[in-house]
């Protein structure tokens, strides 16, 4: 992983103790900013092309019946999001941002179409009720579609990541790994995911209960846990945040689909934390686990639990407000303003 | 109070139901979305213009020594408005808000300047721990001043109206307000302001319960709660904000002298309530017995302190996105999506 620049940090630290405020009233701005700052190696961080990748697949799981939309939801959103009539693709557009959507494995091939890059790996993971979601040269190659969206990123020039996913049941999956990683009870951190009813939930539970029990002996790495659970969105999340920590890119992190593939990328690679900022806290449970094992905060807390990276993309423009005003203000000293007592 | 419009914000909550996602699922963009519609008349709102005016002005409490920073520094920061290198004054140039700074009554006037309102109702408030911080004409012409600037905000277009306010020695006069209304102990309520350390904050308290023990009896209105406790500018603030409701221009509230304010407009006229925002959740203490009088949440919580209006403003993408997607989301009908099972 590449090391972030120690004294472009300090420099930024500097500055916001000179800014004409009281020192630490601009709260998160301030951190976001001197991360930034650390992550491009400039004391004056700033953001100019950000870049959206929704990685969509399908679940094998969902013949468990365990969320509230039909898979076949997959596959007509990626259409939505090609045609820009998804939250995330509305997002993009008013924030200037690049979209594309990459399928890694949705059940049925819609390829050809606008801004969708297809690089299936299969077609949909396999029902980790019954076995692995995925076998080691499926991890593999989604992972590597992962870093493929980086490449592209930063051979376009981009100097912020965002990866949304797009998979129905894909919330039973983080669950379960953020079940096993961070080694809370399942049932504490299955949710609602698109809005399963009372009873559907109870059902969910039970599933994802027993599909951690048969795979609990076989998942002794971070690798093990992603292989046997999926899927292959998830995998190719994992595989761009690692990316874009070797490269040097940093990354906004979504919901709890791409927090799940965040801890898998961390569990991997301590070093890849610092490259990462958390764009929004979702109403999901498992979340605020990675939350609590990584001990970041994330920007936004509204409500959200949509997924498709909405939740990263929302904090782009108070990401860009913070370098903005770490910029932009004036010293106490440029303005002649006192400073406290 | 102008109405609000409720065929607009039905056909805006039945919109919400058919965009392409799980319904609820934008969480708090949903509802500002909706309220915007019922202020605006419009089943899809937007912000094409918004307005920040920052009050300034001085309080005689600061003799008292309740803040970090000499009053001076309000002037100096009303320069700094002026030159544009304040954190208010950054972000209303990158969201392409109106800008302008009115002096309500700053100890020493320092107009002309460019941006500069110069509306002076008084060389600040009189020190609320001796005598009542205004009288009866400076209160009413400061709540004019605060209606003249929301009559040059319409007159110019303006479709979102944010108040901001510089006053050192002003979260004195909020916690002490805020109390007195919501009848909770002033104890609990006293921030640390711009930054007071632990023996200032107990002096501070000291001073604010005596003051409070002083007035209490004369306290029988929120006009007279307005008048004992001051200042300039949250009078202004408080007018600004009823001429918001009756004109019908929507309003972002910001940190915990705003919405002093803004609860002081409330008790007025509780019909103010829906045609405001509230942009931030502050570390000032008192602002939550605010939120829990009016049943409100912030938008954004990212551990601000500033004021300024500062607060407000970085809710603004927030909004304007909350209505680009409300507006411009697929339904499931148009994008061909299944609904849930």
């Amino acid at each position: 992983m590449k090391p972030i620049d120690t004294l472009s940090l300090q420099l930024a630290q500097q500055r916001q103790t000179v800014l004409t405020k009281p020192p630490g009233s601009l709260g998160q701005l301030e951190s976001i900013a001197i991360q930034l700052a650390a992550c491009q190696g400039n004391a004056c961080p700033k953001i100019t092309k950000p870049w959206i990748t929704v990685f969509a697949a399908d679940h094998g799981i969902t013949e468990e019946g365990v969320s509230a939309f039909p898979a076949v939801v997959t596959q007509e959103m990626v259409k939505n999001f090609s045609a820009g009539g998804a939250a995330i693709t509305v997002i993009a557009k008013q924030e200037n941002a690049v979209f594309e959507v990459v399928d890694v494995g949705v059940f049925n091939d819609v390829s050809p179409l606008p801004n969708l890059i297809s690089e299936r790996v299969a077609a949909g993971s396999f029902n980790f009720a019954q076995q692995p979601a995925l076998d080691n040269a499926m991890l593999e190659q989604a992972m590597r579609v992962g870093k493929n969206a980086v490449a592209r990123a930063l051979s376009s020039g981009a100097d912020l990541f965002i990866a949304g996913e797009m998979g129905i049941g894909n919330t039973s999956s983080a669950a379960v790994i953020i079940s096993q990683i961070c080694q809370q009870p399942i049932a504490d951190l299955v949710g609602r995911g698109t809005g399963v009813n009372d009873q559907q939930l109870q059902h969910k539970q039970h599933i994802l209960s027993a599909a951690l029990n048969l795979h609990q002996a076989n998942m002794q790495t971070p690798e093990d846990v992603l292989r046997c659970i999926g899927g292959l969105e998830i995998a190719a999340l994992t595989g761009a945040y690692l990316a874009c920590a070797r490269e040097g890119l940093p990354m906004v992190v979504d919901g709890v689909i791409a927090c799940a593939a965040a801890l898998l990328a961390y569990e991997m690679q301590p070093a890849v934390k610092p490259w990462m900022l958390f764009g929004h806290q979702s109403v999901e449970p498992a979340q605020q686990a990675v939350f609590n094992r990584l001990q970041v905060r994330p920007i936004l807390d509204l409500g959200m639990r949509l997924g498709e990276g909405s939740g990263a993309a929302m904090a782009l423009p108070i990401i860009r407000l913070a370098c903005a005003l770490h910029a932009n203000m004036a010293t106490f000293e440029e303005a002649q303003v006192s400073d406290a007592h």
